[in-house]
Formats: structure tokens, C-alpha cells, sequence
């Protein structure tokens, strides 16, 4: 038996724990260590991770990228092998090259900006795109919760609490899946539902309208914002369900319609990113082991790297 | 501007005039000449394709799997790049190792039994699969045309013309979205209607029962078999739509379930074929260009190598 791709897990939210839970499904994998910047029980601190690096394989990364990955992303690269799920769209091309340059340094490989959105998403988009080049990709997103609008809302002065569901207008899925190929504007994509518990004595309709009017993250889109109790929020909205889809139309030939549709549909979010991590940190394991370096993306690893089995099974019982 | 990678086709059938359609929506690609058994017109006989050798930077086999491939696809290989649709499942190991030593002899690139299924369905299976590991994979395939069951009922004495539709249950469909994991035999899966044009004179009692009893191809099914005029079958199924869904099912964590769909719905099968396989002339081409040789399937080609776009535009753009 072939020694087992040692994994290291930093940080240990929903993401980490998913991670941990993962792994035990993967038979070539096993836990080397879970570091957090604390430590504490059986928590490393991450003080102690560079002593950590001859034991480690591949560290899956599993902070947020707001403030946690951009620092953390190119530290880690420096030491170990990496995946993490980096996602801030606008600031990838940035912390891929800072990344890159670290991991290149140090001989490793970091896979980054891995999950759903970025991650398989971006995938369906590639190959779609690719395949039917007369044609329109859209990308819908939920019924789901989206922690990053939920944050949003807990930063307006008077919130003591908030989830935000993210829904895409049937109406609109309807008429992409019809290939028509309409210009849809954010509001005719998707719509917000807030669930927000108010502070004692705090002014529910200036929050509402603080909430409504914030740029980016709710102006643009019909807004629905319901004030619920705590114990309500706990009981009925303590889940993270998301999903989406991905849908590309286009024609061929003499305007034979083709369409190509990929969707999600997931109770837990953070668990579903953690699968998609684990499966990608055997491909880093991989291309580190055949001698490669530098940061890599989604699109830049071979299928066949993300699974256990040898590549004549997939011949014979995938392909 | 760089050269335009130079693409032959090999046959013109349906699915090499798809691909004669297809290349002119590829800025990248040129069409250099396309070869038949027997030449004749503007198509240039098969006899004078190894004096192509220098002119042809990747030779797309449009023939079919029974008896054009399995000799086409080693002795092409010797000679171009090719990328071509082998679809008889069980013989796939065997083919690919002989094109495999072809190619590798020759120092060209070959990628086999691409398409959407062995293909992008493949695919779908091998990520799904290896990213939720405590799941379950189904594929369906309809509802649609397939060529293959067609073929099968015209070898029937007494039948003149037949076309073949392959239906999906929908009480199946429904079972496996809902996560259930069920154990389900074909017959469950897939109904089978077929159009039949009889010969003057024909016992369509005995060719309805030769069909439904044809093993491997109908016994195992719910079969319909409908018997309509020349003028009905041209007029109204002259079509060839197809599609299908591949569909993964598990659970992470404490049992949330997870579900990913990919699914295909064509208007015209051979021309969305044609596309799938244009895409990976270009990943031919350029593993080729790469130093490269040997047989490739769809799970060795990183997804990049698909695209037109340069790596930076599909970080930005995609990712």
C-alpha cells in the first residue's frame, strides 16, 4: 500500500470542518493536522506550521478571502503545496500572481480559486463556451444562502443578526433554457430575500432602507426584508443550502438550437466546497509529485488528477 | 496575426459536414481539405492524405465506430494529429492502445472517443463522482435519435426505412434528482419508440416481434414499434435531436445531500458532436505543439487548452 497524501487543514470553519469530514471518504488520503491562528485542543496553532512542512503534502487553505487568503494564500505557498477557495472575482488575476511567485520560489504547487463559483461554474463556462462559440453562457445563482450578503447586512447600525437568500427568476431561467439569449439585467436575473433580526428599539424601516439602497449588494435587485425574531432565524434559517446553474445556448449548422446545462443543487454549501477542495488537493498532490510549480487554476488541471482510481478504470468504467 | 491552425476532415457525412460548418466559427482554424473513401467534387480522395502529411496540422476522423475507425484511427495516427468519436464503449481500452502506439511511434497526438458521450458525459461522471465520493452516478440519454438502434431494426427483413427514439423515464429522472439512489434496470430507465417503414408485402406482425425481441438493443425494454409510410418517416423524423443527463447524487458531512446535473439538449446530435470535436483539435494541436505524443482521451486535456482565449482572459473572464 502506497503511503497515504498527507493533508493539512488551516483554519477550521464550516470550510475546515467539511474538509475534515471529507477526507475519511477518500481511501489514498489521510489528516496529517488542523491549524488555526489560535490552536487549542487538538488545534495547531499556525505559529507552528512551518515545522510542519516536511510532513504536510498538500495544506487546504480554508480561510475566507476577504481578509484571511490574500495574506495567508502566499505565505502557505511558500512552505507548502496549497488549494484554497479564493473568491473574489475581481482580485483573482492579482492573487494569482502573487501566488504564483511564491509558490514558483519554493517549488510548490497552489491550486487556487477552487469550489462551485469560482471553481466548477467557471469550468462549465470554459467548456461550453468553447465547444458552442455561436452562443450566450449565463450563470444563475441559488435558491441559496449567500454568506457575503448576510455579512452585508449585519454591518447595517441596528442589526443584530441576518440571512440572505439569494433566488433566480424563473421567468428569466425559462427564457434562457428557450435559447432566446436576452439581455437580463441583475434586478431580471435574481431577487433577494433578507431575513434580518432588529436591535432592541432599533428603527426597522431605516433598516429596511438601508438595506434596500446599498449599492452592489442590493440596489440593483428587487429586495424583500423581513424582521424575525432570533429564535426564528435559528430555528428556520440556520442552514446553507445554495446551488445554481450554469446554461449555455447557441446554435450550430444552419441554426440547429443546442443547449447545455449544469446545475447544482446543495444542502450544505461549505460541504460541497470542502468535496471540491479535497478532489482538487490530489491533483496538487499529483502535479507537485511529477515536478511542476507555480499557481495553477481550475482550468489548468488534467480531469484524471482529481481521481483515486488509475487512468485505464476511468477508460474502461467512465469514459 | 499567427498562422491558423490548418484542420482536415476525414469523411462527409453528417458529422464531417458539421465540422466543415463548425470551423469557419473558429477564428483560429482553417479548413485545409477534407477526404473521402472515394474523392470526387471538391473532396479529395483518402488515397492521397499521406501527401498531407506537412499541410495538415490535425486531421479530424469523422467515420464511423463499426467499421471505419478501428482501421482509420491506428493508420492516421501514423501519419496527423487526430481527434476523432469512437463510441463502442467495450472496445475503447483496445482501441485506445493501439492508437496509442500509433501515434506515439509517429510523434503525433491523438484524442479518441470524443464527443458528448463517451465525451462531455464522461466527464461529467469522472468530476461529479470524484468530488462527492459517497454518491451515485446515473446517466440518461434521450429523449432522442439514436442512430445505433436505427441501424439495428433496418438490418430486419422486410423493414425499408426505420428511425429509433430513446425516451428517459421520467418517474426515474424523478427518483434519482430526489437523491434516492435507486437500483434501476434498463427497462426502468429508458423506453424505446421506434417509426418502421415496411416493405410491400412484409409481415409487420413478424418485424414488430423481431424488433422487440432483438437482444441487447430492445428485449431489455419498454418497446413501441409504430408503422408509418416512407413520406411520414421523411416528413416527420427526418431530424436527429438528442441529449440526455448525467446525474450525481450523495451526501457529505451528517448526511446533506448533495446533487450535481449536466445535461444536453441537441437539435441536431452530429453537428453538436462536430463542435465538441473541434474544441479538441485545438487542445490537439497544441499538446502536439507542446512536444506531445501519443493517445489522449477527455479526461488528460486540461480545459484551457480548449479555448481560443489566451490563459489571462480566461482567469479574468471566466474564472
Amino acid at each position: 500500500m502506497d503511503r497515504k497524501i498527507q493533508i493539512g487543514i488551516c483554519g477550521y470553519g464550516n470550510l475546515g470542518r467539511g474538509v475534515e469530514s471529507e477526507i475519511t471518504k477518500n481511501g489514498d488520503m489521510e489528516l496529517a493536522g488542523i491549524f488555526s491562528r489560535r490552536g487549542g485542543g487538538s488545534l495547531i496553532s499556525l505559529d507552528y506550521a512551518p515545522a510542519w512542512e516536511d510532513k504536510i503534502d498538500v495544506m487546504i487553505l480554508c480561510g475566507g478571502s476577504k481578509s484571511d487568503l490574500p495574506q495567508m494564500g502566499p505565505a502557505f505557498a511558500k512552505i507548502f503545496n496549497t488549494v484554497d477557495s479564493f473568491d473574489t472575482h475581481a482580485k483573482i488575476p492579482e492573487y494569482f500572481a502573487e501566488v504564483d511567485s511564491a509558490a514558483k520560489a519554493a517549488g510548490n504547487i497552489s491550486i487556487i480559486s477552487i469550489g462551485w463559483d469560482p471553481g466548477l461554474f467557471s469550468l462549465m463556462r470554459l467548456y461550453s463556451g468553447s465547444i458552442i462559440k455561436e452562443g450566450k453562457t449565463y450563470s444563475f445563482w441559488g435558491p441559496g444562502v449567500s454568506q457575503g450578503h448576510g455579512e452585508a447586512i449585519r454591518g447595517v447600525p441596528g442589526v443584530a443578526d441576518a440571512i440572505q437568500y439569494t433566488v433566480p427568476a424563473a421567468s428569466a431561467l425559462e427564457r434562457v433554457r428557450n435559447g432566446e439569449k436576452p439581455e437580463l439585467s441583475a434586478r431580471e436575473k435574481h431577487a433577494r430575500e433578507c431575513y434580518v433580526v432588529a436591535e432592541d428599539g432599533a428603527d426597522t424601516q431605516e433598516i429596511e432602507t438601508k438595506i434596500k439602497t446599498m449599492p452592489d449588494y442590493f440596489a440593483d435587485y428587487d429586495t424583500a426584508v423581513h424582521f424575525v425574531s432570533q429564535e426564528e432565524l435559528k430555528q428556520n434559517h440556520a442552514k446553507l443550502p445554495h446551488g445554481g446553474n450554469v446554461i449555455h445556448t447557441g446554435t450550430t449548422g444552419d441554426g440547429h438550437k443546442q443547449a447545455i446545462e449544469f446545475s447544482l443543487k446543495l444542502d450544505s454549501n461549505p460541504e460541497f466546497t470542502a468535496s471540491v477542495l479535497v478532489a482538487f488537493a490530489r491533483a496538487a498532490y499529483r502535479l507537485s509529485a511529477a515536478g511542476e510549480s507555480g499557481a495553477r487554476t481550475i482550468f489548468d488541471v488534467p480531469p484524471k488528477l482529481l481521481s483515486e482510481a488509475p487512468p485505464e478504470e476511468l477508460i474502461k468504467g467512465l469514459l
